[in-house]
């Protein structure tokens, strides 16, 4: 099995094969360490899986039965290489997946046992400090969500100068690529709404709730956002811009929930009045009056 | 062991024990659906882990001695079920290890069966497109990295209309909340520079280089950057402004390299020239003059 990823525009990047831990996920781990290491030895295998010296022996054996051609054993070395004309085996060993359990190892998402990366460079990261959700509010609003009840939370929101109580039955989470937010109906306001979770000062238990997440249609919607150079840049800007997002004939296209299109414009900047100079403001909307129309309809999101 | 998570800052989120996969791991995912679902039973470990009934039984057996107080067994209901007073005994339960696996999970950097989440509400994700990284430029980067050489890349800059050569001696990478890019030494600027993976068209090996990230100094030296709310905003959104970030005192601190300050700030909107209305600009530098001071000894990042 050939990957071919190259001029390939990401949407969700390649995922491990699923099912219990098992013999799978070594053939995995070999076939990945051989990719990007171009090495590996038994004792690789022994260390993180935590098995015997024949075991990984017939891992690698198992391995070389499924890629004869991927795997050479060096004998002066005395370690397995990977062949001059290697060809992944598994949609894991993908650059999309190497980049993800960098990036995941690094936050912390993913625990180093879980990764297969071996030799690693220095890594930065551009993170801000964000607030630690309180437990006992995230329980909370999980319980509410599994139970079908709602909620009440003492919420200090952007307009009001004092916190006010409110009922809300919250039936999804949105993440703004900073915050975490609770989807919910406002029983006040009679309309659903975004609560930024870390600006619940306190919670009580709410009622059972004849609200569900099938009447939020601003959850459901989706829209396609088509995105593409801003006019009046010049001919390399365009074509690194086209590189940056993987456009293809000058344009790239995604789907977007109208209830997170505030979000993903904000993010691409694409939010603001006003005209910025294309060097600032390198992306356009293609369709920016169909999404306009959408935004014009929608309420304000954070409360 | 009690986990007081409440009102923290995260800077780095807690990760899960580490070593090889085994017995703890069980342990550990018991813990966690016992805190997020409230119970458990022997078929959620055979079915996540792949274990038999006898060996499930010794785990949640096990779990019982170290925790004795968490976890009761409701007949009538044949499950086990979370004690009213119970108390994580392992980090992994804490809320940002839920929610990281929860964003883990919905971006495929973490695979569904290295993940101890059970039920789930509905998820929604502020994401733009990304240009896939080509596996052959990360692979020539990797290896230069690892075997401490240069490289040639045929390089997309914004400052000129056609792709030039270049040699670079790569030593790290970083992500700047969007993209990938690698740090080098650029031989012909004699300065180490950032440079966007996916502007890289073509590769060619360099040869064996002196230079290591060691003399890069604004990878290396780091800032303390100080965030405060906005002069001018209300009283209520500035209460709001230090429920996001977690301010204490009115205000938040946390360490950033140099080399990555240009993005941190650019995340934070605090690269914009002018003066916004607060309501637009909520946060603001405390120690402007410093990290500006440090601004401007820098060379511009992205070529």
């Amino acid at each position: 099995m050939k990957t071919s990823l190259t001029r390939k525009t990401r949407s969700l990047p390649l995922k491990r094969t699923t099912g219990p831990w098992g013999p799978e996920k070594r053939l995995e781990f070999i076939d990945f360490r051989l990719q990007w290491d171009g090495r590996l030895n038994r004792g690789d295998l022994m260390t993180h899986f935590g098995i015997s010296v024949p075991q990984a022996s017939t891992d690698i054996g198992r391995y070389s039965e499924i890629a004869p051609n991927n795997i050479i054993y060096d004998r002066s070395e005395r370690v397995y290489v990977a062949s001059a004309d290697f060809s992944a085996a598994f949609a894991s060993s993908s650059v999309d997946c190497f980049l993800n359990e960098l990036l995941g190892t690094s936050t912390g998402t993913l625990a180093p046992e879980s990764s297969y990366l071996g030799w690693l460079p220095s890594i930065a990261l551009a993170s801000a400090p964000v607030r630690a959700v309180s437990p006992s509010v995230w329980m909370a609003f999980l319980r509410a969500m599994r139970q079908g009840t709602s909620i009440n939370v003492l919420y200090q929101s952007m307009s009001r100068p004092q916190p006010r109580w409110r009922e809300l039955t919250p039936h999804g989470v949105g993440h703004d690529g900073f915050r975490w937010h609770v989807r919910a109906f406002c029983h006040s306001r009679k309309a659903f709404r975004d609560f930024v979770i870390a600006r619940v000062l306190e919670v009580k238990p709410g009622k059972n709730s004849e609200v569900t997440g099938e009447s939020d249609v601003a959850w459901s919607k989706t829209v396609n956002l088509v995105l593409e150079p801003s006019r009046g840049l010049s001919e390399s800007r365009r074509r690194v811009i086209e590189l940056d997002y993987g456009m293809l004939h000058g344009e790239v296209a995604f789907e977007c929930r109208h209830a997170m299109l505030y979000y993903v414009l904000q993010q691409l900047g694409l939010n603001r009045d006003g005209v910025l100079r294309p060097e600032v403001q390198q992306i356009s909307l293609k369709n920016a009056d169909e999404v306009k129309s959408i935004m014009d309809g929608l309420a304000i999101n954070y409360d």
